[in-house]
């Protein structure tokens, strides 16, 4: 088969870690008989300096006119200075709301090799750590009227509306039953309107799914529990903002930011994949990028948009095996450690697959 | 001195973990020739079932008539499947808008006696942990304005205004020059136009404190951070609901979620004081409470509202001496501890001041 990938290489270290990937992808299509169609698209800081824009409509139509698409990281210190709608985040916050990619899929794992990594002590880690964040991603107070008064004040809309609510409830539930069968959604149903309809609509839902587990937690209490008792969470459903929040808490108590990735999806397979770590522009050039959370990102894009699912499991299982064999980028290495640059990286795990 | 105290007991534990910190102010009062006298008014679930309402009109009189609120804990199952505006939460809301504390000062810091309950590993607990969020508490989405859209939708206005966001930038910076010398600002301005609002009008309030270092972080990056590297702050300032979030969060990091005390502090000296913890109705009546969390909010009182230094160094030097004894509540304790009831825990204290 022949797959259109449209491919966002974006800031920082952005390229490095895209161009690794894009390597394992081309082996995975040499084996089984694939070919993968890239078609480069700038958005970001890259789109801001080509094109004075951080989302051309070219990019829109090509990433529509593809099966999915593929981004290594926006933004940088370079573009920090520019008005809000200027900046490289709103070519982000763009592209998910021009593809309608509602659904958020930030997989929260330990990875066996690195648990030394977390933050948290090994009593609470246990045997590992899994979590997966389903987070709104076009709507909520990202997405609201936004106003400015003048010099005296400012404001931001929360809402959601029935339909953004189902369609997301419905990821987090089946999602779950391919999982550990439970959701936990989170809200601040004891304050916010918004909240206690987001709740209304969960709990209609859930009824679709008699065989999911459903418990409620405020948005407090899940930052909390996250710290001292993450095993309780299997699917953890949520809005834009709190998702946003929680899904980084997650992700950093893994001790691997630098081996997450996600998936934007919207109503059919098309999906847009990266990891969930930052541009780094300190490191960027430099050969240094960790290129696995992009990679896994590729297994996911495999996976979710594409149907591939011998191909996904193929490079989680090389990823996997390269850690065993020791090597490591310098954001994960200790002392034992055959330390890789971001090129090396990704032929070790091409030539495990 | 003769000092107007306003006392909510509250529900589950409130009334214990009161009563216990009662005793250690009168017995303050007697060593340093004061006299305070307490009138006690309902809030929350006491006040819905005696009153059916979270917040009698009474109740808001005499606080203000006073010269400081001790509250204990709020809200329970019992009163969950209220509509919202009829919760025991209401209650708290209510008080802290008609009493105008718009200041939530919420140290998170670590007992040293304490420092294996962290969940943290000990390479990043080092030395300690001393952490003060600064929460704005009267604005926000807390409270724009709430729209329900029948079965459709709902919507919660995010809003802040100058002054609002002057003031508490204000407490944060004057917090921070009697602590660290910094204060992190903490907001989500990559995509809030409240928060690039938030982020202007601290800017130019730091102008005011040339001594104080000031940096600013997006909410994501600051739930990250305290995690792996706590150290990095002094003060967090920000906005009511992340600072609902981080707060909790931040104290959860200490272990000692049993032992934190909190203010909320309006314009002048008055101001309300509680423990962060909850009402823990599982534990109520039962003796096995930890005082030391609302004992301790009697201190940040004696310190913040009546400007009783010594009287507050005094509560806090006799709270840790009872913990180096070996004394513990049954939340606290390990293998090695004394383990004491909340009546006896405050009758430690009172021995040791
Ligand atoms: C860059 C920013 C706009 C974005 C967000 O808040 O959604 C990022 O933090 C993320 O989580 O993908
Ligand atoms: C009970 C709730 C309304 C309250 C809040 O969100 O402010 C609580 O979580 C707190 O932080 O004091």
């Amino acid at each position: 088969m022949n797959y259109k990938i449209a491919v966002i290489k974006g800031d920082g270290i952005g390229p490095e870690i895209v161009e690794a990937s894009m390597k394992v992808l081309d082996k995975i299509g040499e084996k089984y008989g694939h070919t993968f169609d890239y078609t480069e698209v700038l958005a970001g800081g890259a789109a801001i300096d080509a094109c004075g824009t951080p989302l051309p409509q070219e990019t829109v139509d090509i990433c529509k006119a593809s099966d999915a698409v593929l981004l290594g990281a926006l933004g940088g210190p370079k573009w920090d200075n520019l008005p809000g709608d200027k900046r490289p985040e709103a070519g982000l916050l763009g592209i998910r709301k021009a593809l309608g990619l509602f659904a958020n899929l930030r997989p929260a794992m330990l990875f066996e090799e690195l648990r030394d990594a977390s933050p948290l002590k090994s009593v609470i880690i246990g045997d590992g750590l899994d979590v997966l964040v389903v987070r709104e991603l076009t709507g909520d107070v990202y997405f609201g009227e936004k106003k400015k008064d003048g010099d005296f004040g400012a404001s931001d809309l929360m809402n959601y509306t029935r339909p953004e609510v189902e369609r997301i409830a419905r990821v987090a539930f089946d999602s779950a039953r391919k999982r550990g069968g439970k959701v936990t959604s989170v809200d601040k149903a004891n304050v916010l309107e918004t909240s206690r309809f987001w709740r209304s609509v969960v709990l209609e839902i859930a009824k679709e799914y008699p065989d999911v587990e459903l418990d409620h937690l405020y948005v407090d209490n899940a930052a909390m529990q996250l710290v001292i008792n993450p095993h309780q969470f299997d699917v953890i459903l949520t809005g834009n903002l709190f998702g946003d929040i929680l899904s980084d808490e997650a992700s950093m108590l893994t001790g691997s930011i630098g081996m997450l990735p996600s998936a934007s999806l919207g109503e059919g397979k098309f999906g847009m994949y990266e990891p969930i770590h930052g541009s780094a522009p300190d490191i960027a050039g430099q050969d240094k990028a960790n290129p696995i959370a992009t990679v896994l990102s590729v297994a996911m894009m495999l996976r979710y948009s594409l149907g591939l699912t011998a191909e996904a499991d193929n490079i989680e299982g090389a990823v996997k095996k390269t850690l065993a064999q020791g090597y490591r980028t310098g954001d994960i290495a200790n002392e034992n450690s055959d330390v890789v640059g971001c090129v090396e990286m990704g032929e070790k795990i091409i030539s495990n697959l």
